[in-house]
C-alpha cells in the first residue's frame, strides 16, 4: 500500500476553523489532566546554514494515532527566495505502529493550532465585555491570533504594536480588509487594551508592566527558549489570575519563569490553562489574568489526528 | 510541488550491495573521525499495545541531506497478521531545511546498513584465511550478515546456532540455496569458528569466551540496550584487538559496556571501528579480535541520502 501523503491545500480544506478549535479545547483539557505524553524533543543544528530542525511527538494518552512532527527553519532562506520553515506531520497508528499519513503541511497545523489555543485561553481568561485587542508582533501569528480571536468574540478595534511601522500597517491594513477594524499603535498605547496578545520573538519584556489597565488579560505566545521573555515579571506579580499551558515547560523557557526566577511569582501560582477551558473562569472585573502558553505537542496529534480522519471521511 | 514518497520495492531497487557498503564504509570513517552529528534520539511507549516509537536523526557533518528515521515496534501486531516494526527515513536537505523526499521502506536500509557495518568490520578484523563463520541467531540479520559477509570474502561453511532448531534448520536452507553452504551447530561448536557473528536479542552471554579460538574474530551486532548482553567480559579481556562504532555508545549499552564494568578490559581500550576501514588492520595470526557494534545514526543519513540521489538520477 503507497503511503497517503496530503498537500498544504488538503490539509487546509480539511481543517476548518470549528475542528481546529474543538480539537484544541479537548487537548488542552486532556494535557491539563494528565492525559497526555509528550517525550523531550529532538534537535539538531546546522550552524553553516543558520538553521535547526525540531523533532516533536505527541500523544493524547489511548487515542487512536501519535504524531511525529519535524520542523526546520533556516533563516538565510529568505534570501534565496524560500520559505525559512518546512515540516511534515506523520501520523502514526498507537494501536500497531503503522504509519497512516504525511501531512505535508509545512508548519499550517501547527501555526493554526497556535492561534486557536491563543483565541481560546484568551476568550476564556478576559472580561465578557472585553473588546479592544493590542497585539505585539505584527508576523502571522499576530495576524492569526486576531481573526481566531475574532471567531470566538467581538473584536471591536485591533491594535497592533510591531517594531518595523511598515510591516505593522500591512497588518492592520490586511486586517481591515477581512473586517476587523485595526490600527498602528504605540506600546504605550496597546498595552492599555483590554486584551493583549504577545507573537514576538523577543528577548526582553516588551511591554510595562504598569502600563497595562485593572481588568485586563494578557497572553504571550512568544517565548519558545529560554532566552526569550515578552512579559515582565512584574505583570505576573500583579496578576490575579495565571494560566500556563504546560506548568513545567513553561518554567523551563516561557515568561512564567521568568517571573518565577525574578521572585515576582512563586512556581505553584500558576493554574492550567486546559482546566479555565472546562470551568468557566471566576475573575474579578477589576482583576489582571494572565496566560504563559509555550506550545502543547499533544495538540499537534490530536489536530493532525482529526484532520486525517476528515481527509479518509 | 508534491512531496516524492519511494516504497520498498524502489527503494530496494536502488540500494544496490556496492552502493550499500561503499557508503557504509564512508559513513564508518566519517564517524571515527569526528565527522557526524548524532542527537539523543526521542522515544515513546505505548505499553497498552506493546509498543514503543524511536526517532533518531544523522548527519555526516558537511553533506548536503541529513536523516530523520522514524522506527516503531509493536510486539503483538503479529498475532494480527501484521508486521512487529513499521517505519520510513525522512531525506531533508541540509542546506534548505526542505524535505527532499520519504523513504517508505519499512526498516529495510536500517537492516542492509546493519549488515554492511557487520559485514565490513568483520571482514576488516578476520584473519585473511579465516573461512567458516558462526552467526548465533536465526532471524533477519543473522541471514543478512552472513550473505552480506559473503560478498566481501569466500565463506567457506556458515555455523547457525540459533535457540530454535527450526528456524536454524530454515535458515541453514534458505543460505544453501543461494549458494552459502550451512549448516545448524551447537553453541559450543559455533564458538570454535574462525568468524563469530551474534545477532540475538539475548540479555546474558551466548558463548563461553574459553572455547574462542586463537585467531578467531568475533563481531557482536545485537545490543541496543543496556540490559543486552551477548558477549562475555571474559572475551573482551582475551582480545588483542577491540573495536566500537561508537564508543561512547558502546560503553552505555553495547557488550563493551559490560566487559568495562565487570573490569575485564579498560575504558580506553577500543579503537574506532571506522578506523579499521580505513587502514588496514595489524593483528598478530593468533590474536582474538572483537567488535562491538551498536548502530550509528550517520549511517542512515548517509544511506538514504546516497539511495535518494540514485532514485532521482
Amino acid at each position: 500500500m503507497t503511503l497517503p501523503v496530503f498537500d498544504t491545500a488538503a490539509v487546509q480544506k480539511a481543517a476548518t476553523s470549528q475542528l481546529v478549535l474543538d480539537t484544541a479545547r479537548a487537548a488542552l483539557v486532556a494535557h491539563a489532566e494528565g492525559r497526555t505524553s509528550v517525550p523531550p524533543p529532538l534537535h539538531m543544528e546546522f550552524p553553516g546554514a543558520d538553521g535547526d530542525c525540531h523533532v516533536k511527538a505527541g500523544w493524547i494518552t489511548g487515542a487512536a494515532d501519535f504524531t511525529v512532527k519535524i520542523a526546520t527553519g533556516f533563516y538565510g532562506n529568505p534570501q534565496a527566495g524560500l520559505a525559512s520553515n518546512h515540516g511534515l506531520v506523520c501520523v502514526v497508528s498507537a494501536r500497531t505502529g503503522q504509519i497512516r499519513a504525511i501531512l505535508d503541511d509545512r508548519g499550517l497545523l501547527t501555526a493554526w493550532r497556535t492561534a486557536a489555543a491563543g483565541a481560546l485561553v484568551t476568550h476564556a481568561m478576559a472580561r465578557p465585555d472585553a473588546a479592544t485587542l493590542a497585539v505585539f508582533g505584527a508576523g502571522e501569528q499576530a495576524r492569526l491570533q486576531a481573526t481566531w480571536l475574532a471567531r470566538l468574540r467581538p473584536v471591536g478595534m485591533v491594535l497592533v504594536h510591531g517594531r518595523s511601522p511598515h510591516r505593522a500597517a500591512a497588518l492592520c491594513e490586511e486586517l481591515s480588509a477581512h473586517g476587523l477594524p485595526a490600527r498602528p499603535a504605540s506600546a504605550h498605547e496597546a498595552a492599555a487594551a483590554d486584551m493583549i496578545i504577545t507573537t514576538t520573538p523577543a528577548t526582553a519584556p516588551v511591554l510595562d508592566a504598569d502600563q497595562v489597565r485593572e481588568g485586563a488579560h494578557v497572553t504571550g505566545i512568544g517565548a519558545d527558549m529560554p532566552h526569550k521573555n515578552e512579559l515582565p515579571p512584574a505583570l505576573f506579580g500583579r496578576a490575579q489570575l495565571i494560566a500556563t499551558d504546560d506548568h513545567a515547560q513553561c518554567l523551563d523557557h516561557g515568561d512564567f519563569g521568568h517571573a518565577v526566577r525574578a521572585g515576582a511569582v512563586a512556581e505553584g501560582d500558576d493554574i492550567a490553562a486546559g482546566a479555565l477551558l472546562k470551568s468557566p473562569v471566576d475573575r474579578p472585573d477589576n482583576a489582571v489574568t494572565v496566560a504563559d502558553l509555550t506550545g502543547v505537542g499533544a495538540l499537534d496529534a490530536a489536530l493532525a489526528s482529526a484532520v486525517l480522519n476528515e481527509l479518509l471521511a
